[in-house]
């Protein structure tokens, strides 16, 4: 039976777990860190050395700490949950381990919607389904291919839409425009690029092969060399993918 | 008094600002349009040729077409309406020109929501001011220098981001996976992106130099080389300008 949760890390998503599962009554029945100190954490000597765990032991830690980590810690009938889109599944005959993968990324201050978020799973334990369900999570079982396309995916989503649409945002700024104005023009470009093929959904001035345009922006971002660089090759890559022969 | 509006061309912006119209109880004239024919349209010869036209006059066509159009027109006391983001401001003595441009990109078929969409004025028209708010337009006024690099912002923000986040999209869909799970993801990464400057917001593994998820990324994407490359030139822009020194 699941009664607790153990989490290891206290980063942002240790963080996030914590909130999680405090907003919905599970027990957290030890937060371990493995560098901060305090009243609130167990130490990283703790970690290494308990023997009695929660059923669900939450590891918030980087993707290179996991098999280190377990590594060195004495064998245990609970089950170790990575928490990582890229991370290969720790094997070991001494723990259990299960691939539970919040699609979100998670910031500091930041109070993310878990009830929306999809949390995919990688596990034979059908406990931890159905207890991740009874807390209204919105989850979902994948294999490990999937889990790392999912991941690969999240990154030009989340990594590479933050570059372009914060160059956007920067632009505003430069030249005393409040960044909101795009919000209505990034839900639609978001809408779409989610429900439509790029070959449909795609547009704007390097599609079309429209020179001109390409010219005066090119004009105006004169001074930093880098973005030019950038958006010539993002101009290349949409004129040969989907551009007019 | 603005008692009545034309539109010239009718294409994806001249059918949007046709609905728009339409469900303001705006009365629109006349439609032209320079290719299509039919009960519904003005001919191309009629609208260079009518002397009698609505106080606002919309042009919905191309940016390189609006100067052709205008040249070969008869004068009029009409004001002519301009709506894109990167044209110039025709300027005569045998017209008044206004740009009016809604900061949207228009698809058939989608019916966006004209009341969050920022229409961003240049005109010396209070008139044109005053009747745009009188519609519950999401109104601005800004100078030819704003507009230009609004439009520039839209490029990064629209079609860059439909090119990146399209991709994310893909991936999903080669590997079985619904591209909406990447929603809640997004949705967030839009929402940082235009509140914090890139320097905070930027995340993932270009920025913190995380060379085997790069390493393993590239691998997934083999096959298909311009995307191994646009992945490379993303990931080589947010080292420069992210990364640690």
């Amino acid at each position: 039976m699941i009664d607790a949760v153990d989490i290891v890390g206290y980063g942002r998503l240790g963080q996030a777990l914590h909130r999680l599962f405090e907003s919905k009554g599970v027990n957290v029945r030890c937060i371990y860190s493995l560098s901060k100190t305090g009243e609130r954490f167990a130490s990283r000597d703790q970690w290494l050395s308990d023997e009695t765990m929660a059923p669900l032991v939450f590891l918030a830690i980087p993707d290179d700490q996991i098999g280190l980590q377990l590594e060195q810690r004495s064998p245990s009938t609970s089950l170790f949950i990575q928490c990582s889109g890229n991370c290969e599944r720790f094997a070991s005959n001494r723990f259990s381990t299960a691939v539970w993968y919040p699609l979100q990324s998670f910031s500091l201050g930041r109070n993310p919607d878990w009830n929306s978020i999809p949390v995919l799973i990688e596990s034979e334990s059908a406990e931890l389904l159905a207890w991740s369900q009874s807390l209204g999570l919105n989850i979902q079982s994948i294999d490990s291919q999937q889990r790392r396309a999912l991941h690969l995916a999240a990154v030009w989503a989340n990594n590479f839409g933050q570059t372009v649409m914060g160059m956007a945002a920067e632009i505003c700024r430069n030249h005393e425009l409040d960044p909101k104005l795009l919000k209505p023009l990034l839900d639609e470009t978001l809408s779409k690029a989610l429900a439509l093929p790029g070959q449909q959904a795609q547009t704007g001035p390097a599609r079309r092969g429209d020179e001109q345009t390409l010219h005066d922006h090119l004009e105006l971002m004169q001074g930093d060399a880098a973005v030019q660089e950038l958006y010539r090759q993002l101009s290349q890559f949409i004129r040969q993918r989907y551009g007019k022969v």
